[in-house]
């Protein structure tokens, strides 16, 4: 619980309102109640700002006139809800200390302040920094190492010789440094390529839930300080993901592809392999990225919905595209 | 081991045959024999009807005369054999109790028919209902809780504040609860938004094996009663799906989609933030849906497959199809 | 640690140099210091083995003049380095026998030669085969089978009635043998059909991180020798991938579909379901393959990438396929 004047003086914003009014958490305006701070972003909710029964808002100060409770007044109302959403986190936080039923092998180190979750593994080798977590059930293979205050959550993966920097999370059943897809086409089949490389990921990198980062094939996968990264997706080895770039769910990155810093891919986009994006790149959802893309800017393929019906008459045009072409051309020499 | 009679009886059918004929399996009529049931829906089989070496079919009574063995007559014959196939049920049950091995928080309510797998993890404040099993390794976080004949497979996860219903399925590697894709673009990066609301699942859910369905960020996600998901799913945050709603695999629903009941969606389906889709539609397998769906039907997207060379030759032309409407607007107006 | 000589005798290589050089490990031409193997394969990087600092080089006889180092010669210097890079895993090997703090059942056999590590699960009437790992925190169901040599890396789940051949590695988060996704429509909702095949895998499977191979409903899923899946792929109920055939990221094969011998999909396929692709097919990425495929060959689906804007203007036209080419037909007519 903070007070507004508590709660202006950690977010660094000015307020007009009661500063001893009592803030418990944060809401939606529609449903925030006498205690909740809420928050002002989209002119689509002016009604809802106009009406919400919330102790306080966070609101540019063109708005403010418009909110009928205490507000803290800031150019980046979204950005200061994300902050205040940190402060009212109230993600059960496990005790420090490794947890009887926990298994660490000896040539471990886990820093005294950091958490190992019961049934959770840590082999020889292994380091955990200080104020870390690794839930429940974690693994993490020998010789890797987490940062400090970084959170692996319950039955997540961690092989071999992966390095994970700090302020990190990593969600449920991610996996990091499975083998990458590599083999070699022999009389006897498929010849496995021993992947040796490693991954290293730096600080305040997100990893959702059933996300895989493979190791790399002989030099390291990395993912760079700042990438977020959602659920479901797939990174391959020796890909490199630049600085401060999102990935939404359900995308694919084939092995050795370099996405540039600040790009947002997303959902269920693909890149193939060995293509370079550069800085500065949006690529819209579903889309299939199959060769480099040199300019910033937002790149997109596919075709739009309609009702099947109708997209069926059309799909059947597009496997003639090529004879349509040819035809209007004949007709233009005609003229 | 049923005999006929019992099994018509269990079903509520009529039969014609001897009552007494033991009936110890179900199988496909090709590869029936002499003591299992199979049945008989799609006209394409008629002639695996005829030559079954079941001990008896679930037939409709129009096809009753070219079944060569017993019969259990039924308007609904694949009805008829799913529930068949539950009284022959012969997945492995577990034991009611907590097993030894397993790591149960004080402050844990766990019904004393409940099973408690070895090396799961039931934290405090967590309840689990009469019947239910949460199986090896799996997870159940702070305050959550799972309903009466529940099924959570090996190492499933489920976070802090999950409410799964009663009589669901979750299989292996599922994850309810991790973090929404959260995040605000600030001077720092991406900054957090901690995700405070939770997940609401109704009864007769099924979740598939590595499906994810986040938590929300400051209200619930609700999956509704009867929900079906297969496989390899992602579910963000805040979504709402109808009741009955079926999706199948390596499908994702971006944040908020509200997907309404008795819809359908195929493999690899898309579906972008903020839309809703109302009740009895069918999106077929691949499509994006880029908006919201208000008329009840079926959707599509994509192009049709061809051999690489004839599609490469139409592809291009997708990408001059502006030009060659232009052109032929150009054509038409010289007439 | 080999000798170059050693090594052209592991490999069944004639070589150039010294045979007595310690070779330690492998790296790419580039970054390759004086104890390293490389090998050179594609002619884009002939700049780089003219340059080397390799110990020695896997080269094909034409290239060997060029090489400053010694050599190892091969026709096939791709699948050399693969083998080489077996014989320098340092992937962490556990040692033989059952952990302390895994959950044996008293009617499982495990192999005294293989490994059950900490936290893992093996349920009654399972079995495990020489010189395989079961890794920490994996689950094997009831009756369950795996070979010989084979690696269940951490946290991996393979339910009940699999069997998993020899030489094969399942990555951590795959789950094999959970239940199809089949359900019948009843006035109550879907009612589920139990799922009572099971899962047949040959040998030398790699079955990827977060891969799903779903059980048969009645009869089993199979998997033939030699088949590798990567990371993210569902593979439903009843299908068959046949031998050699590899299959990347992120695609999923719908029910009953049959897959041929050597056949090679792309990352973000999907395949409906009850096709059959015949052998020596490829597909390429995000391809949506819709109906059986008789001829092998290549195969494709979707549009090119391309910037927003541009792509937006000819996605339109996509809309008015039908309606181009009536026109198109009328002004044919008229000339």
């Amino acid at each position: 619980m903070y007070s507004l004047g508590e709660l202006a003086d950690r977010l660094d914003l000015q307020f007009s309102g009661d500063a001893t009014r009592p803030i418990t958490g944060i809401a939606n305006l529609a449903s925030a109640g006498p205690s909740d701070l809420s928050f002002f972003v989209e002119r689509k909710y002016l009604e809802q700002l106009r009406t919400t029964g919330a102790a306080a808002v966070i609101v540019a100060a063109e708005y403010a006139q418009q909110c009928p409770v205490d507000c803290l007044l800031s150019d980046h109302p979204y950005l200061m809800f994300a902050r205040a959403s940190q402060l009212f986190d109230g993600t059960p936080q496990p005790q420090p200390g490794v947890h009887a039923a926990a298994t660490v092998a000896a040539e471990a180190r886990v820093h005294p302040s950091a958490s190992v979750g019961p049934h959770a593994v840590v082999e020889a080798g292994a380091e955990i920094g200080a104020g870390s977590v690794l839930g429940a059930g974690a693994y993490l293979g020998h010789g890797s190492r987490i940062g400090e205050r970084t959170r692996v959550c319950a039955n997540a993966v961690i092989y071999h010789d992966v390095q994970v920097g700090s302020d990190c999370v990593i969600h449920s059943q991610a996996v990091l440094g499975a083998d990458g897809f590599g083999f070699a086409q022999g009389p006897r089949g498929w010849e496995k390529i021993v992947q040796s490389g490693g991954v290293r990921m730096g600080d305040r990198v997100e990893i959702g839930a059933c996300t895989t980062v493979d190791r790399g094939a002989l030099e390291h996968t990395v993912i760079e300080d700042g990438v977020i990264i959602d659920n479901q997706v797939q990174i391959a080895h020796n890909c490199r993901i630049g600085k401060n770039t999102a990935i939404a769910g359900c995308s694919g990155i084939a092995g050795s592809a370099i996405i540039g810093a600040n790009c947002t891919l997303a959902g269920g986009v693909g890149v193939v392999g060995h293509v370079e994006i550069c800085d500065n790149v949006h690529v819209t959802g579903m889309t299939m990225v199959t060769r480099s893309i040199t300019e910033p800017g937002s790149y997109s393929s596919g075709t739009p919905m309609a009702a099947t019906g109708e997209w069926k008459r059309n799909a059947v045009r597009f496997s003639q595209l090529d004879a349509i072409q040819a035809r209007l051309a004949s007709l233009e020499k005609q003229r």
